[in-house]
């Protein structure tokens, strides 16, 4: 048994780590971390987590004692306290963005914030860097967005077949937290669409620097609260080079099926197919479809996750498995709540 | 006062024109026809509608005595009829697709269906064919999506500024009609995103006839079904032709006061304002926002419309006022119903 | 035309009375207030309110000249203006809970509150005091849980039919206000119910007040906030006193045709009808259905409102109709948004 | 390893039953069967879960050869099929409701169906009828409604403490099943609440059946579909008896302990604190709340189920696992899907 922490537990991402490590075989959970709920048992905070005997503690780093800890911190808090827990010799998966980025001027562009850390994290996309993982002591878990957007159009960019990209997706409100506020306002979500941030969404330069890399992809993103707690469904619309103007759909799938076809968690759907949110509610899922052409040269690719499992905590175990050379699908394998 | 009649007023689009008709104080609804209902009360069939004494009467054509008829019949349906009500003396405004093209075989392949009518609807986009409607025996009234489609994109390919335009739209589920089926079953709407026909619905070629016209503007259409009831939000991507890659947010807007400045129905949304289906639910107004351009050159226009309204009986409505000569907004004052 | 101010117009109910009293031919707004929002357009705040023209300005009550006045303020700070709006010699119509109560003591028991006006205002619920609202200068309006929950029982006791009634409520989300908080935050409300005070909603002593008098009958009170945007549906549950145990349902219903046959705004529901919130959404009418008694000698009563309208700014224009002299109906004729 | 079928599989149950049965350390799935679909792969029908191997074969009673046997199929063909399947020698879980009467003559009444059967099955209700349910071979599965009514209000009748019972239930549309109907189309149940049955849903006589037997209890229900997807949260308005009309909260609250101090599925709520549906999601938890008692003698009582779980598959693998001797949270410790 390996001995995990959660830092900053009592937001959604840690009521999500809790509901799947409390199942997982291989670990278990030593201390979870608030500094507004220091003392107060995690029903209160989190009522489906019933008879845990967990307790919040206001902790610092340095008297944590585990081999893997995740911090589900804010922007900007995780990297004053990611080296910290370096030093205690554990292993961290940080959900913020703080150690996503290769470029840390990217970072600062787009989060207002200046970077103090020099300590570089792995991208955590397990599909696409599992070796680095691996070896890896500090993993910065994907944003939710890039997540859906990165796998639905990574073979695209990787086959070098289009010019650009315009990542169109569609978010559950749990993706803004736990706190309320005028947006998750129940009476202006219901029965509504919203875009926002329509052309500057921070989650931009992520995809960017996972699909571009390759100088000649534009990548587009436009991002839409809908009616539904839990979810991201992208729809990335691109457009073929010509020289690639004749390609088929069975070639399309090809591509996918030569980069995911051994994936666990990634399902390609059968022709026609479209993924649904519900298919992969709850789950660690990702369902990529779609495949088509129109007659304008536009590739249609979709894709369905769940934003706090495969957008978030999921992913973090996933991370997690890999790190401690465990199966990769332990405490995962759960099938999506549907309907 | 003039009559009206209403062919085939048992669906949500027939019971949206009575709702609003039974409020307009230039007309007297003479006649509802339903095959199904016949001799049936209203309010079995439409609850909100209480005590206005209509009766469904399954009437023949020929049998009807109006100055406007609203054809609120099935694609296919609807021309088998309208030449004989058009016999009658009638001023017709058709709701279905049939009479919505100029090029009839573009309704052929997208409909499947042979046109066995010869005679020409005006398109019935108030704002786009004034002049036209206003002279009309018989309009076309413009699907759903179009209308949200057609009026955020007009001013870019009517300043031919841009040479690609990708439509993403997301609509409620009322727009499938008042018939149950798989697609319209709650635990497979709630909570979830229904992306539909991702390259190849109808409605693509009804966009394209009014936006193309412009031979370099390549236009593609996504359709998505979100958990709502009423209400299509369009979310238009299209990329600056390379003359116009300088262009400003403040000069793009200019464009569209000067296409829209005038017209009651249309407001445009301050800087930074999103369009809400929340600001438009009931109401035939449409809510154009977006104005951004991001650093791939790519145009975000935005808006918002009551696809039972101004998609369909609202829109309808207003034509029926300029075609009798009207005040175009008797009857379509109210305001949205927010939240 | 009459003038009308409205005293803290920037919440839902705030919003509602304009959208409906632009579109009411006997009034013109003249002023309405707000602190928070001096000098911002009303589209800025009620974005489906565009080009009206209206300023919110943070007026003292003396400087209002108007021939009504609606308060749309909170509990507690209505009585500290409504004296001071009166003696401008405007009638008032307070939408907050102040002015509801013959006893004052039962007020401050509930809310918490001092009372210190001595004013008393008129119950403003028309159907059972349209003469005394007629010459009132001051409304109390009713609250949104007594409006239907009263409407649905008051032929019961009126009669002396039933000696307990159980009011089990369900609200849409709207009620609770403008702000957000973690009560109406997204994620805690879609794909939930959540009873509230489920014994202690200060609105059950406006339902006794109303429903009891009669000493013998017992009124309890069960509030539930449910994934719905604007309506209360209301299940009545009543027990029949053991000399009415042999009353049949049709009987039942005579005694409300009896009460509410010449009501415009009472609609009773055919035999097996279901009243439904998407039949009265946005307009002011009251559909009552229900009159199933089972074999335990249980009354099952329903009612729908929409708590913004009827359960608030539609009944408050409705009891402003009648204060001016009005017919009652002018400005509230429209149907409700179905679907 | 046990064997397992599933006759009827294609239905939300079905589902359900495989999702959860997959991830079961102790069984494996031999059949699942169903007419409609025979050769179909099983995630054509139920799209989350992939790669089972699983196919769907339309299988006669005796060409099963299971240690248990599922069957959810309709009421009125299980007992067509069950003693077949017994004669198998398999243990048979019954989910319909043919087999959940101890007299028959009322299931005949309330189903409006001959029973041809004259096998008696245990009423699987594990917390009340767990010693019956280990020796037994045929398990009536409970109803949904019921299940949550009479957990909810059994330590009430058990204790003899009220006279008089009304259940207001709110259930999700996924009770409704699989199949569309104008009842679940999205237009007609979002933003609405939609009562029915009011004083005569057959799930009433299985209340009464677990709740009367005390023959001074009077026993009512009036389930409301609300726009949820699953779960059903039951609110229980009981009056205390004459000689307990002084009974605490604390007291009340005794009682309950009492009951299901030990029960692993069912949690009972802190003071104040309210059971939530989202609590519940997913999993077999009872979440049991209320303990309030107004100035009436009214007891408010409060539970929350997921209605496919709970209600149905989840609660009838708790039954196999008592069947069969394993551990009965087997399969089943996974907490809700919060949000």
């Amino acid at each position: 048994m390996y001995n995990v922490a959660i830092v900053g537990a009592s937001g959604y991402t840690g009521g999500e780590l809790l509901r799947m490590l409390l199942n997982h075989s291989e670990v278990e959970i030593k201390d979870i971390t608030s500094r507004k709920y220091d003392g107060t048992p995690v029903h209160k905070i989190h009522p489906h987590i019933r008879d845990s005997g967990l307790v919040f503690k206001n902790k610092q780093p340095n008297e944590l004692d585990a081999d893997i800890i995740f911090t589900a911190t804010p922007h900007g808090a995780s990297m004053k306290i990611v080296p910290d827990l370096l030093e205690t010799g554990a292993k961290v998966i940080d959900l913020s963005g703080d150690y996503r980025y290769r470029d840390t001027k990217v970072y600062e562009k787009w989060y207002g914030l200046k970077h103090t850390s020099d300590i570089k994290g792995v991208y955590g996309l397990p599909e696409l860097y599992r070796d680095e993982i691996k070896k890896a002591d500090l993993v910065g878990n994907p944003g939710c967005f890039p997540t859906g957007a990165i796998l639905s159009s990574y073979p695209l960019v990787d086959n070098d077949l289009v010019d650009r990209i315009v990542i169109d997706s569609k978010t559950g409100v749990s993706g803004a937290g736990v706190n309320p506020s005028s947006t998750t306002h129940y009476p202006n979500i219901a029965d509504n669409v919203n875009p926002y941030k329509i052309s500057s969404h921070r989650h931009v330069s992520e995809i960017q620097q996972e699909l571009h890399g390759f100088e000649d992809v534009k990548v587009s993103f436009t991002p839409h609260l809908v009616p539904v707690i839990r979810g991201i469904q992208t729809t990335s619309h691109s457009f073929l080079k010509e020289e690639h103007s004749d390609i088929t759909p069975d070639e399309l799938r090809k591509f996918y099926e030569k980069t995911y076809g051994k994936e666990y968690f990634i399902k390609l759907m059968d022709d026609g197919e479209i993924p649904h949110l519900s298919s992969v509610r709850g789950s660690n899922f990702v369902h990529i479809g779609g495949f088509e052409i129109d007659d304008t040269g536009r590739v249609v690719m979709l894709s369905c996750i769940d934003n706090l499992v495969r957008g978030a905590s999921g992913q973090a175990i996933q991370n997690m498995n890999i790190m401690l050379g465990l199966d990769e699908t332990t405490g995962l394998k759960h099938f999506g709540i549907n309907p």
